[in-house]
Parts: C-alpha cells; structure tokens; sequence
C-alpha cells in the first residue's frame, strides 16, 4: 500500500494507509473525482462509485469519453473528499478545512462478464442508499449491455484526515476573535416526491432509516 | 470560452458555459480538486480557493509538491462539484444524482507582488466566511512570504447541471416503487469552540449569519 506517489508528504501526521480507514472514508462519500491524462493534459470527473471488498466501480454510458479512455488501461488517480468542517482560526492564515480525503491510483478494468457487471451495480445502487436496491427493478439484459463498469483496484492508497480545532500562534490566543470548527455535513432536506408517482406509494423504510440516520440531532 | 476541451459531450442539454453560472458554483463550493501531470501520471488533490473576478486562487505552503509543480506552468483541469441530491428511480438504472460542477483548465500563474498576495488571502478567507476577514489577525510580512498563491484564469471553463426528478422508462412509471430526489445540502452543526478560547468571546455576527443562511428551513 505504502508505494511512494501514496505518500503524504506534507503534513505526515495527517497520512493513514490502513485499508480500514480507506475503506470507511470511500463508503461515507458518495462521488469520487477521477483524473486521468488525455495528450498531456489532466481532467478530473466527477462520478459516482460502488465498492465491493477491494475493488471501486464506476459505470456509465459505452458513448462517456472518460470510460473509453479508462478502458485503455492508463493510469488513472481516483480522489474522494469529505468536507468536516471550517476551522475558524485567530489569525486568518491559520484558517483550515478538517476533511478525510482517500487518494488511489491504478489501472481501471473492464467488467465484462454480465453476472458480475449486475453485482457491480448493485454496489453502486446500494452505495447511494442501503436497501434501495431491493426495492427498484433490477437492470434487465438490454440495460447491462448497454452499461459499461470499469473496476478499479484499492491496493495503492492513501488517506489524508484533518480533525481537532484551530492551531494559532502562541501569541494570538489573547487576541479578541472567536476561534473553533463549524461542523459541516452532508444532510439530507425533506423528500421531492415524483410528481408522477402512482397513488397510495408511502417511502419506504428503506428511505426513513437513511433520513433518520443522515440528519443531525 | 467554449473551446474544444470544455464542451459537454454526453447529455449536452446539461451544459452551461455562461460565466454567471460558472462563477455561482465557484462561489457556492468551498474546494477543489485540482488535476494535474507529473511523469505521465495524474494527480488529483482537493484543495481550498477563493475567487475574485475571473481569477481563481489557491494557496499553500512553499514545500507543497502541488503548488511547486503547478509553478511550472502546466496546463491544470479544476473541477468544483457540488452534490444537491439522490435522484431516486423506480429502476436501479435511472437511478442518478442532482449536482453542479464546473470544470476549469489553465496554466497557474505565481502571486509574486506581496499586496496581490494579501488581496489573494482576502479572497480566499472570505470565500470560507463571508465577514471573517475582519476578525481575525491580518497576516504578517513573514506569513505572506511563507505562502505561495497562484492564480488561475477562469477564461475556459463549463459548468455542469442535473436538477429535477428522476427518468424512468415509460413502462416502469406503474411499478410500485416510491420514486423521487432527497435534497442534499452541506449543512453546518453547532460551533465548536475553541478549548483555548479566551473567556467573555461572544459568537461573532457573521458567524452567526453563516449559520441562519446555511441551515434548512
């Protein structure tokens, strides 16, 4: 895991290479940024993921530029970020983010047998929300050929945590400004239902647990 | 700014590459993840910024091997992603998610002049709170010459948009699956204060506006 473009090297109390920490920060985000190099030049995608035990799934359509290119087999930098919370510090260049972030390099796979292109999906839709997967129709044949999954494999990254509140000067602490973290996190609002939902369909217990769990207090 | 790099190819109708709708997402995010090559090889690093007129600002420690490489003056691709909801479909399929997200490319150009630095830092403390900037310690001649700022151009950038309910196929609409997006907004917690923070400090004003505008309801 501890190959040396993984290695933090700024700030290296904040660097983890356990496959826990990594795995907890890829399962608590929900999109990843995914770089990768077109004639010299570098994009960054966002897109949605799936993991299954040590392998992270993208998918979309065979027509995406970016999965075409994957699919060639370059090297390809996946990054996921969760934003904590703002440090408010005394002085303004001591301002900061706590955040976890996971860095991962590798060489994206086609997934091309159709038994585990399905199971990859079911990755990706539970990865969205636990439990909705049984409760939606499954991919039928036509939709999985027209699907392509790109597996990536998690065995060289890295995580990079920032927790704990502002870290001021010594001399700055008498001064009269109000320092400490704001929390940030991702909260879900109150359903949009479909407006082309058939009558009597009450959200599912599935979608009270996310919400129940998701929301602050 | 419409150049080849940055037109929407999939789902052009999501495209947008008016400045006003660029500069709203720059101006709602709080990081980015910035693209880069070194050795043939991407790079992907999430990163504050702060914005002003068609500059984008990032800043860091002279050491850090991102700001030393993007001194070089190679091209860079910026992506800002703001996640705004889960779009729940009645087919895992359609599943998809609403979002924001504006894609930027340019070569980064150093800070060298000491008070466009310190207008840099405005803009990049301002862009984590509006207000704060003036409650806090003023950097000092020898913090801005620890601090390298570089710029980028925001002349060839595109935005991004999902909004609205989920696509489902027309047959599926009658499937008994409750249907419909769950907003998703950064939401900020109770303020954690500082434990060294010096006694009879109140939460200051645009503190407490932060909080009053970023909360639901």
């Amino acid at each position: 895991m501890r190959a040396a473009r993984t290695r933090i090297k700024r700030v290296p109390k904040r660097g983890h290479y356990d496959l826990e920490t990594v795995y907890s920060i890829l399962d608590a985000g929900l999109i990843c940024h995914i770089g990768f190099v077109v004639d010299e030049q570098a994009y960054v995608i966002p897109t949605a993921y799936g993991r299954e035990d040590d392998r992270l799934f993208i998918h979309g359509s065979p027509a995406s530029r970016m999965l075409k290119t994957l699919q060639q087999g370059i090297e390809v930098c996946v990054t996921v970020t969760l934003l904590d919370g703002l440090v408010l510090a005394r002085s303004a260049m001591h301002h900061s983010m706590n955040y976890r972030s996971v860095m991962l390099f590798g060489t994206a796979e086609l997934v091309s047998e159709q038994k585990q292109r399905q199971q990859a999906l079911y990755a990706l839709t539970e990865h969205i929300m636990p439990g909705r997967w049984a409760e939606t129709r499954d991919p039928n044949e036509q939709e999985l050929q027209a699907t392509t999954v790109l597996a990536l494999p998690i065995n060289e990254a890295s995580a990079k945590i920032r927790t704990g509140p502002p870290t001021d000067d010594a001399a700055d602490y008498e001064l009269p400004y109000w320092a400490g973290v704001i929390p940030l996190r991702l909260q879900p609002g109150e359903p949009i239902v479909d407006p082309k939902l058939s009558d009597g369909i009450e959200i599912p217990v599935h979608l009270e647990q996310y919400l129940t769990q998701r929301r602050y207090g």
